[in-house]
């Protein structure tokens, strides 16, 4: 059974512009922080991984915004995956506020490579993990 | 003839991350300045519009990276529209380096709202200047 | 006897730039999640001072580096106070690294002010809850 | 006769927050901008600087908000110098609005390193160029 992986994350002044929401931009931070916490729940830390040769360049970012997230929000950042090939990891994304409104999904799409940037078949515990987080179809 | 709306942009250190490149979300940064100044040079900024009662919130953004920006280089950003509706516009953009090389595609789409973030018809001087910039096929 | 208050915050890529470190602006970012935390173990969060009436504008920062922060590093953000006045409070903080090196100490002064910006005196709790952190002498 | 160093910054609502203002760290960003174009202007730039092994790491930082910068505010930050070590350089920089108004003065204290971040002498263009840009006495 599939599973979703959840990273909470508060809204701070700095994330938000004039009209009182986080800026459009901002959301991909929150999603990089995200995926940060999901490799680390993995096993490896983004810093390790890169230790050992393997970083994941963004090769594709779409995001839909549905709804305002705004100052003080205490945000569900809802990581699950869609495809978990040889060399690339698509991951999607729902963001949630603390009513359950969804207010921003989104798709980046990587590829895993060396250090000097030439692709390179993901780390074997990596694609294991991710596995499980790997979803037929949408979620909504 | 249809046009191409040319945004110069020089990448700071405060825009750039681990590894010498530019962070995957202030691309998003730099095409807001790019619609700012096309908003500007059809002849209300975004200010202007604001407080005549239109705003014109994202609703949805798509980013291919197709090669790394640097600190110090000197972008273009070209801004054309795919789609101008009644309430709608689709801005398309690519970012390219002093050789030509593009770096980043993108697209975002915007609805045309009025402050309590009702759809509002266009502004018709705004919607007249965005007709020279539809272009029927996607540039590459 | 006085106290520190303290929050944790994770580095992400967002926030470091060329070089592998933090770029040397995100650390104000850092600095207001850390007081926005503060707020909200007073009693009440800035949002809801902020619905009383009650804003905290930033009057003067001031910020000195020791050490690069670095990405994925877990920093403790310590805060205290050097004054809280009628309408004003400065704030000073330190920031250290998982080692307990210290890599930032800062200070920054606010004045209370209504959401016209008229100076208005703290709100009394506010101000007890704040006489527990002032340190009469500054810390290392 | 000593000049000041001058850049323009057109405010975007990236830099923007709650309230409609320009969040008080970015500032530190647009001074950065201001910095960069201030080298340019002595001849190498930051990265050619960077190439023949010169950094100029932040030490200390200081920033009083007197005004606020809004949305579309087209700003100028005024560079000069206070202080032109043989290690040390500080510039001192004030933000004015289109109607003169100074919205924030500031300091910044850089030492200059080899790429191992050990103290080096500045260049010798560098520091003649400085030279013509240190003012005595502070301007406000």
């Amino acid at each position: 059974m599939s599973q979703v992986f959840i990273h909470k994350h508060r809204v701070s002044y700095a994330e938000c512009t004039v009209g009182n929401h986080v800026y459009y931009a901002r959301y991909l931070d929150i999603l990089e922080q995200a995926r940060g916490e999901f490799f680390r729940a993995a096993g490896k830390t983004c810093k390790e991984l890169q230790d050992l040769g393997f970083i994941f360049p963004v090769l594709d970012c779409h995001i839909s915004y549905k709804g305002p997230a705004r100052y003080d929000d205490l945000l569900d950042v809802q990581v699950y995956l869609i495809e978990v090939g040889r060399v690339r990891v698509s991951f999607k994304y729902s963001i949630l506020n603390e009513s359950g409104k969804i207010l921003v999904t989104g798709e980046t799409t990587h590829v895993c490579t060396s250090l000097d940037e030439k692709p390179r078949r993901l780390p074997e515990d990596l694609t294991a993990f991710c596995q499980k987080f790997v979803h037929d179809q949408l979620l909504k």
